[in-house]
C-alpha cells in the first residue's frame, strides 16, 4: 500500500535540497520556480502541487533553518538550571549551531540571509518567537532580583541591543571571530550584574531605590 | 595674485560635491571617474590632476565624513569631565551626527557605506583611530577601578561588541530606532558597572581577586 503522506514529505525534502543547491550556486534572488522544477526533473505545474509559491517554499526552508534552534530554546525555557546559566546557554547553543553552519558553507549561509531578507514576513514570526522565549528567561531573572527598575519589554530590547554580535546572523558573518563562548560568558555576566534602570531616572522615581 | 592652494581646495570640494550627488543617484559601485569628469565639466585628464584615482577620491570623501567625528573624539579624550560621562559622550555625540546624516538622506548614507566597503583600506585607518581614542578613555576608567581583571585590549573589544548598534553604521541603518540616547545611557552604565573578568577565570588566577 502506498503511504502518500510520507511520499509527499520525501518529495518536499528533495525539492528543498535542490533549492539549497540552487541558491548556493546562484544566490537567493535569481532562482525561479521554473528553474527549480527543471533541477528536480518535474514540470512546473507538478512542482506547484508541492509548493504553491516561492513564498511557501521559503517558509518551508525557514522552518528547516529554525527547527533545531526552536527545540533548543523550548528545552531551555523549562530546564531545571540556574537562570544565569540558562541565559548563557540560550545564546551559546545557538551561536555554536550558527557558527558551524557558517563555517560549513559561508556562501549558502549568506544566501539564506538573502532569502530571509526577501521573505521577511516569514522570518518575523520566528524572530518574535525567539524574543518570546528570551522574555521568559529574562522574567525568571527579574524574579531573582536582576534588572532593577526596568520593565520586561525594555530588558528584552536592551539585551537584544547588547547581544547583536551573538544573535544577528548578518552581523555574525562580519564578526564571527568575536562571537566566542568566552566573550559571550563575559557579556552575559556584564548584563546580569550591570543592567538596571538609569540612576538619574531612579532619583525621579525613588521607589526604584526601595526596590534595589 | 592667484592663490593656487585655495583654488585647488575649492575645485576638490566641488568635485567631491559632484561625487556625492553621483553616488546618491547611482550608488557607489557604478560611478566612474569618466562619468564624474563629465558631471563637473572637466576632461578626465584634468580631473586626474585633482584626484589621481578613484581610491584617492574615496580617501578625500572619507576624510570629510570623519573630520567632524575625529574632532569630537580628540576633544573628549582631553576633556576635563568624569570618565563615566566622557565614555557616554564618546558614543552619544557621534550617534547624534550619524543619525542626522542618515535622516537627512538615507540613500546617500547607504551609498557612503558601500563606498567604504569598496575602499575598506581607507576606512580602516579611521576605525583604528576611533579604537585608539576609545582605548584612552577606557584606560582612564580602568585607573578609576572599572573592568577588574581584564586587559585593556579585551575591554576595547568587549565594549565594541556590546556597542555595535551605537557605532556600526551598517547596523545603525537597520536599527536606528534602537540607538537612542536614553538606551545608550543604560548600556554605558551596564558596561561600567558590570564588565569585569569572568569569576571562574578569577578562581584560576587568584591575583584578580586581590586586584578587585
Amino acid at each position: 500500500m502506498p503511504r502518500p503522506e510520507t511520499d509527499i514529505a520525501a518529495t518536499r525534502s528533495r525539492i528543498i535540497a535542490a533549492a539549497d543547491q540552487m541558491i548556493q550556486e546562484r544566490g537567493a534572488i535569481s532562482f525561479t520556480m521554473t528553474d527549480l522544477a527543471t533541477a528536480v526533473g518535474m514540470s512546473p505545474s507538478n512542482l506547484y502541487r508541492f509548493f504553491e509559491s516561492k513564498d511557501a517554499l521559503a517558509e518551508a526552508m525557514a522552518g528547516e533553518w529554525f527547527a533545531e534552534l526552536l527545540i533548543i530554546m523550548e528545552d531551555l525555557v523549562s530546564a531545571d538550571m540556574p537562570v544565569e546559566e540558562k541565559l548563557y546557554q540560550f545564546f551559546a547553543k545557538r551561536v555554536v549551531i550558527k557558527r558551524s553552519r557558517y563555517e560549513d558553507d559561508p556562501e549558502l549561509f549568506e544566501s539564506y540571509m538573502e532569502l530571509g531578507d526577501e521573505h521577511f514576513e516569514v522570518i518575523k514570526g520566528y524572530v518574535d518567537l525567539a524574543d518570546h522565549y528570551m522574555a521568559s528567561i529574562l522574567a525568571e531573572a527579574m524574579e531573582k532580583g536582576y534588572f532593577k527598575g526596568l520593565e520586561l519589554d525594555s530588558v528584552v530590547s536592551l539585551v537584544n541591543t547588547m547581544m547583536q554580535p551573538f544573535c544577528n546572523p548578518q552581523l555574525m558573518m562580519q564578526m564571527m571571530h568575536l562571537a566566542t563562548e568566552e566573550r559571550l560568558r563575559i557579556v552575559i555576566n556584564t548584563i546580569l550584574s550591570g543592567l538596571k534602570a538609569d540612576e538619574e531616572q531612579a532619583i525621579i522615581k525613588p521607589e526604584l531605590h526601595i526596590a534595589g
